[in-house]
């Protein structure tokens, strides 16, 4: 007799997920399902928060920001009890903007010093159940197995904000049918805190965003990559994405270690997201 | 003996001033640098409130939504007494997109009907007094007679929001020297919720935007001219321009009566810049 596979990552609770990050035995939050706000990490040296907490106003679409920690804390009332440090699957380190650790981590413990303030920014898997609910389930959910969506550098700068005066909007891409275009975006209208509705679609769509010969050659920057069938009619449809912020710190020259998730590798929260709607300044950050 | 000369804008009140608009015997507020709060005017049907409300959310440098107003009154607690209906210098009016003033007109009263929404949005004039006061007066205020920011429409798409799905980002342009920017930049970073700092500047700026050749040659597509002096250190400086939510709902193929302010004939308020820095919640929108 065949021993038992392991859970599906669907039928964790967002704590035992984090705990099996934390063990080491998980490591991916790419289509976990339950409907609880997933966030991007990123962890910087306290001299920078308060641009950095510009640059999210400034970009909200890219980087909505939900929390920011007390400097030197790897708390968040968002998962009581959760370690910024070593909940989140992967971990990527950079010291004077370049990567230390080619392959993510798994702990940032060593890495987290009394200086350093997290940011947890909205992120997209969080509307994956709505979609997936109204009959709309991303392709790549539905991969064997899973895949992490295809993301992809725009050339659509950001506005800048302090030291905060390089990167680009980086986008998530989801192949649907053109006909469902409107559904698509109206279900995603409502997270406003995890990039909302799409900020471009269509190959017109991938064109203005400079990225029209990556996404039809499936030459991804992040992620993986998924098949768009134009002969059933699918279109790409991109959202603004959380690894934008991570993009501009490491062009911006910032000095000192920041720290942030791998891509698809998020911060799984204990907050409803449908609490996270209706409560849209009740997480505003320390910093603001 | 010469017939003494109408008083210079600057030392006209706000109150005043908009009562010299409403009579017609003043039309800009280029220059008038009383430090309160200076507004973009625009007013849709109000079908089209929820997803106005929510591009000016998902693109806050260009569109930063300072209050708007209820269904069918041209009031606002930003100016009490003032009319929004007369007291601004000029207006375009537009139907079903077309434009049906060509050279502006100084009421609206007969447009705005009890079904439409007016939305007033921080403009960059509110920060040219703060500029000038610390010793780097815009050129354009200099010139006699006083001339309007060039305004150049950019290559940079909006975050659509519904029904608004067309505009690219409209940013007006100051000249300064390069040793400057970090100072120039550092004063105006201040008005949030008038654009704030710059979102680029220098020829690698404009080249980013898609502007580089209409800025060579002053191709201006709102307002006036001003010379870049590329011998005296001068580069050009490029901030968010509230002319963008107007353009954006121009190419949106809007139904109905839409109406706005001419270019650089704005809304002044009552509302101290300070005051309104200090506040940035007080004024929010009804449709928030």
């Amino acid at each position: 007799m065949a021993s038992p596979s392991p859970p599906s990552p669907q039928f964790f609770t967002p704590h035992d997920l984090r705990l099996a990050c934390r063990n080491g035995t998980h490591n991916t939050t790419t289509s976990f399902t339950t409907p609880t706000v997933q966030c991007n990490l990123l962890v910087l040296p306290s001299r920078y928060a308060s641009s950095f907490t510009q640059l999210c106003e400034r970009n909200p679409v890219s980087c909505p920001l939900l929390y920011s920690t007390r400097v030197g804390s790897p708390t968040t009332p968002l998962a009581p009890g959760a370690n910024l440090t070593t909940d989140l699957p992967r971990y990527n380190v950079y010291k004077d903007g370049k990567l230390l650790t080619p392959h993510g981590i798994i702990s940032v413990e060593e890495y987290w010093t009394k200086d350093h303030v997290g940011f947890l920014i909205g992120c997209s898997f969080s509307f994956e159940w709505a979609l997936s609910a109204a009959g709309f389930p991303p392709k790549n959910s539905l991969c064997t197995p899973v895949k992490c969506v295809p993301m992809f550098r725009t050339r659509i700068p950001l506005s800048p904000a302090g030291e905060f005066t390089a990167g680009c909007v980086v986008v998530s891409m989801r192949a649907y049918k053109e006909r469902d275009l409107a559904e698509v975006r109206r279900i995603t209208r409502a997270f406003r805190r995890q990039h909302g509705e799409p900020v471009a679609w269509g190959w017109e769509g991938a064109r203005i965003l400079g990225i029209e010969e990556k996404v039809r050659k499936g030459i991804v920057d992040f992620g993986e990559w998924v098949e768009i069938d134009g002969d059933a009619g699918e279109i790409p449809v991109f959202w603004g994405c959380g690894v934008t912020p991570q993009v501009a710190v490491m062009e911006s020259e910032i000095e000192g270690v920041v720290i942030s998730h791998v891509p698809g590798c998020m911060f799984v929260t204990d907050v409803p997201v449908e609490e996270e709607m209706s409560n849209l300044k009740l997480w505003s950050a320390e910093f603001m």
